[in-house]
């Protein structure tokens, strides 16, 4: 009945929910610090929450499905038009729109060899080739080569994900390169820039930020992705937004259902908008607490990757990140194993300065305990 | 770049919002009566609206995917184990699942001529054939005839939809003529009984009414729809839900992205389902008015189609569907033309008394200024 490809796929293991550690060791929610998914430690900003609540009377009525005043805040936003932009469930969900409209056929996607693993879970439910650098953080020539390989062997490509900065390690691709490497690619490939956490990036080093209105002007096949679920606090509310050539865009409003984001998503994403200043506090601070892990890391002997995002990646020899996560996860610390990568490594959001205190108290503890 | 099927995708056409009507014509939001996209008339639960409330601080949260929760009582409330249940987005959302997880090789897919859109248009996302009955509305024997038909030409069918009721027509047919001709299908096509409007035909007549847990117990290949967005108030939400055999859940399981409903449509419908009494009311209150509905219809030379669902549809001899609508729009009533579906007709939600007579009133006025 079902389509053979997809027993292949596997599905994708989210962050646990603090609901889960409740339910399974008993802990009280509040005493609970979930650091495992790189949402917003600092929550929404409180006049989103204002106007969240002030609009949940309207929970019975569809969402405006044009999404006119979100799309025209971002359009001003990011210089382009309204033509230009598709909202999804998340930025996700347009990652989901590309594989499903693309044209596989004789095609494969490349990617690097440890990147945001919707990618791989989308390019398999499209059943089409997926083709890894060596390497597990971006290397644009590695990238090439592949391409050119690719080309070699008479496939096509049909998409290069490019997450800057890299979910889940962490390091990020100047978009000066980035812009070099879209030069040499046919214009048949669609290059999808994930700008998920790219507030914490162009914050830390403007060399990483993409002046996005010029570079849709400029390259056809570019689609550049952001979300609402990072700096801007609204995990929960699931919205993102891709921006490209208006034929792109075009084609991905095809694969999209009406309605999909909530009535109060769309609210909330045009008044998060509105709070800039909410947002700058957010990464600046996400910064300064940066600066404390990689100390703490340094000190107490932990390997770490410098990071671009609001996470920071972990590792420490003899110590197994499976038995580190679950002894974490009983003490109330949500992190994120990367086992599920290939990776004897974990990720950790930044949260707050009492938050990451507590962060640095637990991992002393367990290499104490453990070594 | 693009898949060439994707050329022959039709956007589908939402309901209008009242935004829209605002921007438009300049009516005030207050003065627009929207009655075109089915939603709740008498809007959400209070102690809904409480929660979204008393949760909007937790809009930087993921929700917990697992949906434990939700799925716990909606096991209890159908008499099914969590493992038989998915959410989606809307149940569209699961209608989405199907398409794109089924193996459409060499099938077709089977649906009423005049049938809720989305069908089609995940159908043809999905580049499977789609063969209708000839009538518009619902007939089984149709399908049966469809069905052999289509076996004869050497042709699967992957899929067929019941709409029960169904939109936009609002004709229901009886659970046992259903389950009877389930009978009659091969089990490697997936019946797909969408009962998005099921709470207001049970109510109207038991004979509508499915016993959800028997017939996914005694057929491996009937997934039951369910949603929110309808008597459960909760349109803006985008919560339904699948129930069926749970091999059928885990394969639609592998094409859900994680985090698929937002943290507070997740808070909402578990207090939803706990609003038995507010949905009864609703329910109670849609079927006295539709009975003042078929008085005007009779009284001003209107043809109807009885309905088992919270809307009804009408035409009336020399009366153009999309003139009217038009007309009505500037006087800030928002309903459904039918003439993307190929009718010169309109549906109308039912809504509350004072909504309903201000429709009369306009549906009068247009008559005589018109005739």
């Amino acid at each position: 009945m079902f389509k053979k490809t997809l027993e292949q796929v596997v599905t994708y293991e989210a962050g646990k929910p603090i609901e889960l550690v409740v339910r399974e060791f008993g802990i009280k929610p509040s005493e609970i610090i979930k650091l495992g998914s790189n949402e917003n430690p600092y929550g929404t900003s409180p006049r989103v929450i204002e106007m969240i609540q002030q609009n949940a009377h309207k929970a019975s009525l569809y969402p405006d499905d044009s999404m006119f005043e979100l799309k025209n805040a971002l359009a001003f936003k990011f210089s382009v038009k309204s033509h230009n932009i598709i909202i999804g469930a998340g930025s996700d969900q347009i990652l989901e729109f590309c594989m499903q409209a693309l044209n596989h056929e004789n095609a494969c996607v490349l990617m690097a060899k440890t990147t945001f693993a919707m990618y791989e879970v989308y390019a398999k439910i499209a059943n089409v080739e997926i083709c890894k650098t060596p390497s597990d953080e971006h290397k644009l020539e590695e990238f090439e080569s592949l391409y050119c390989a690719t080309l070699e062997r008479g496939k096509r490509v049909s998409a290069i994900f490019l997450c800057v900065p890299n979910n889940p390690l962490g390091e990020c691709l100047d978009s000066e390169s980035v812009e070099q490497f879209i030069q040499k690619i046919n214009k048949d490939t669609l290059i999808i820039i994930d700008g998920a956490y790219q507030e914490f990036a162009a914050y830390k080093d403007r060399a990483k930020a993409f002046c996005v209105d010029r570079l849709i002007e400029k390259y056809e096949n570019v689609i550049y992705l952001g979300t609402f679920s990072k700096a801007y606090g609204l995990g929960g509310m699931r919205v993102g937004y891709g921006i490209a050539d208006s034929k792109i865009i075009a084609m991905l409003y095809k694969v999209r259902a009406p309605f999909n984001i909530t009535t109060l998503s769309l609210q909330a994403a045009i008044t998060a908008l509105q709070e800039s200043e909410f947002v700058a506090q957010c990464v600046e601070q996400n910064a300064k607490e940066m600066l404390d892990y990689e100390s703490f890391a340094r000190e107490n002997g932990f390997n770490f990757i410098p990071s671009y995002a609001n996470f920071i990646t972990l590792s420490r020899e003899g110590v197994d990140s499976t038995h580190l996560c679950q002894w974490l996860l009983q003490k109330g610390l949500i992190i994120r194993n990367l086992a599920s990568y290939g990776l004897n490594a974990f990720r950790i959001t930044i949260g707050t300065k009492k938050q990451n205190e507590r962060v640095f108290e637990l991992l002393k503890a367990y290499i104490v305990n453990h070594s």
